[in-house]
């Protein structure tokens, strides 16, 4: 009894943003420090008294009184939310035991194949914020560096599925599509979902933020309407126009997948297992029941050749099958950026150039959207198939997916400010006659993304030529955009020493 | 010139702790930040006004001017002092560029060999501060899951040795020993030095503290002697007494192993490559050029069988010859503690009671660090074959290796007070009558460490049965001993549901 009074500490908000990482401070001459032989970084376990809930945090040391005072317990941001206590509130702290799952953690770095109930228990861990980041690092790159047998797929897939809530959207036919993403510029959701949902079936599309590329569906969205909407207005939305086009965020989906892009984005791993599960676990918690999915291939895609994309089919199928999701997937022309734009701005200008079918419309994406989109009409029983593409262009033709576009926007919320092309541009010319043999989707997503998008949603590429086009020396190849100093000269350094296309001799 | 200007900000020192992790903090509106988009757990490049040296750091964002105002650049306590400005000095901040050894991780994510340059090029981005601790989680599980090549291991080892300070003796034989570990109260440095030392051997033996174990054996030379020396003074004391022994991370050797230490430990990761080339290299720059190698075998140590000690031993042998140790590699037996004590207190009550010949003093740990020395004797040209273990025996029969340790200590600085075994003292008693059949290393080692060892020194474990002993129902086999109420409990919770004795029945 009298070791626990010890260790009572008042509560302090100390406002530093860890990113998704809890950090607990106290300091170097507090008491409890001392006594309980914490060393930094030790894992601690934080109860409000006295029989409150409790929060892990990772321990940092601090000489500094104004930050936390001895007697204080000092908690980051999230932490102190979590805590969910007023400052000056007492609380505890002990030593937290390592999570059990770390062990199969372990056995997986060893080699070995995990059971559901190990996955099921690591991500009960990972949401309950019993993983350190260096934990999560190291479970993704043992899942990444020996793979995953598609049995192990399936159980992560569930577990990550069942981490958070489930959307019940109460239709027999949810449709959705997905593309697995390495392609800069590949914006077809904002013309399949109006297309889908102007046929008046149920497309309630939720996207992700870009983790790694230069844009996502949900920052290019972002450009023209709220994206960040609480679920029973998404609801209200879905139910009124049949489709939305908003951030998956806010609806906790799979929430141990949102923890674990806090690790898979600095170190960019992205391994077919867990891009699987990720994947599948989002669908099925939103309550998707009819699935595309997109896998572009090419020699700087994320697949490079048939035989990697068919073995990632297979794994979908297998998967998709398992968890009862109607699952189509459908390997795409991966071997340049689709449209022109790359980045949001210039992204957002090519969508609505295909739906106003601007003569100038880049013709690639328009294409591949209706594609996509015939797939899906025809998860619609009273499609024949083969008519789904008729369709789709009939759809897109008349003007009815822009309306829909456009109602959505609306329904979402138009955004007032017009986002503008970044004001700082810089031409990358050509170094010769020839013709455009390549163009290095790599290269360019990394320009677009130190020009600074998509935090800065004018930035990025706009591309004036495509592979098998002529161009002629000093010919502008592409433009590079940026809105700030440092990222522009970033960009420009880097288009110099590389541009990203190929030219032939 | 605009753009550089504008990023000016004052520094601040800021009192947090990050454990060998750079941290930067920026007010959430603060121009710069704003301005250049950083995210949280950016990396920014911060270099002193007008052409000052810089450093990396992971960028936290603060809304509290009382840690960081807008217009400050707030530093954790390491990176402010390697940034070496005083506060209120200019800085400006830029994007960090990813070190681009970080390309050479994922090659090895993804299954590949890597040469020496790879591993010259990581080694040298992680002692420049440039990887994040989830990056250097990512390399340290890629390396462990896929194994090491040999030849990788070799490579590891030369770019892990010249990352930092080469010790040179001046002297044609410089002896030095190493465990690999994983055997409680194994403390035999302690007996070999003073051995090896007395017959005017030259043995400047370094230690490191205990990693995941409940003593290193800096820490148990700490409970007599100081062993945090600077460079010249242990220069002074071994060329005075032919052998010292203190902690390694003061002479800056291999640095890269301390800064992969701070993530390895958390993560309990240890793979026969790393672990080959973290020894080894260790021992290069500390300027060995004799050096034996202790393996411990039995079913709970590091080693469990034959055929794996055969193995580790192997890449020992080829990677020494290659680096030009002259290396001997001894399997020991490792299938209980060695010695009575664990932790700190405990085990130096054991080393002083085999030097005093102490006819209580623990058999076992005499007889074998009477093996090593022999071994080691047996370096000197002049020592007959067969014949160090007489010498051994003898050195320490007539009380010479006292009396060298002795000095040993009176020359590091003998500490003043005299630390006590922990005042929390529980027995465990045996369940029923039976002979020990087996003691678990690792639990031992577990219990021993939640008892607190060896962050305090008093802590740990004393056994009083070893294996093959007959013991009475009710009879203890060990106490538990700690100095803090919520250690003891937690360690006496852990042998309650596992005493880590095995009993017949």
């Amino acid at each position: 009894m009298h070791a626990a009074k010890k260790n009572t500490l008042q509560l302090r908000s100390v406002a530093i943003d860890a990113y998704r990482e809890n950090v607990a401070f106290l300091h170097r001459d507090c008491q409890v420090y001392r006594s309980e032989g914490f060393q930094a970084l030790s894992k601690i376990e934080i109860s409000g008294s006295p029989d409150g809930h409790s929060v892990l945090a990772s321990l940092n040391v601090v000489d500094d009184p104004g930050i936390t005072a001895p007697g204080q317990l000092g908690l980051s941001m999230e932490a102190f939310q979590q805590l969910g206590l007023p400052e000056g509130a007492e609380a505890t702290v002990a030593h937290a035991k390592p999570p059990s799952s770390l062990q199969a953690v372990r056995r997986k770095i060893a080699g070995e194949r995990l059971v559901y109930a190990d996955y099921a228990a690591i991500t009960r861990d990972i949401v309950g914020h019993r993983y350190a980041k260096i934990e999560m690092a190291a479970f993704l790159v043992a899942c990444s560096q020996t793979g995953l047998e598609r049995e192990e797929v399936l159980h992560l897939t569930r577990a990550m599925a069942g981490s958070g809530e489930k959307l019940d959207w109460h239709e027999p036919l949810v449709a959705d599509k997905h593309c697995i993403g390495g392609i800069p510029g590949n914006r077809t959701s904002m013309l399949v979902v109006p297309i889908v949902a102007a046929h008046g079936m149920f497309i309630p599309k939720t996207s992700s933020r870009a983790i790694t590329s230069p844009a996502g569906t949900a920052d290019t969205m972002e450009v023209l309407a709220q994206v960040e909407l609480p679920l029973d207005r998404l609801h209200e939305i879905v139910r009124a126009h049949r489709g939305c086009l908003a951030w998956g965020g806010t609806a906790h989906l799979a929430p141990v997948d949102d923890i674990l892009i806090s690790v898979e984005r600095p170190l960019s791993i992205d391994s077919p297992g867990q891009l699987v599960a990720s994947i599948l676990a989002k669908k099925l918690a939103a309550g998707a029941t009819h699935l595309l999915i997109d896998i572009p291939m090419g020699p700087t895609a994320k697949v490079r050749n048939q035989s990697d994309a068919l073995r990632l089919r297979k794994l979908f199928e297998f998967v998709g099958d398992r968890v009862g999701l109607q699952l189509e997937v459908i390997i795409t022309d991966g071997h340049q950026p689709i449209g022109r734009g790359i980045g949001p701005v210039l992204e957002s200008r090519d969508v609505m150039q295909v739906l106003e079918n601007d003569p100038g419309q880049p013709r690639d994406l328009r294409e591949k959207a209706l594609q996509l989109a015939s797939r899906i009409l025809e998860f619609d029983p009273d499609v024949r198939g083969g008519q789904g593409y008729t369709l789709a262009r009939d759809i897109l033709e008349s003007g009815r997916a822009l309306e829909k576009l456009r109602a959505i926007i609306e329904a979402q919320g138009a955004q007032k400010a017009v986002h503008q092309v970044g004001r700082l541009q810089h031409l990358v010319e050509a170094d010769r006659d020839g013709r455009v043999l390549a163009i290095d989707n790599l290269q360019m997503a990394r320009i677009a993304r130190l020009a600074g998008a998509p935090m800065d949603m004018g930035a990025g590429v706009d591309l004036y030529k495509k592979t098998g086009e002529e161009v002629r020396l000093g010919e502008p190849l592409y433009a590079i955009h940026a809105e700030f100093g440092a990222d522009f000269t970033f960009a420009c350094e880097l288009a110099t020493r590389d541009s990203g296309f190929t030219l032939s001799v």
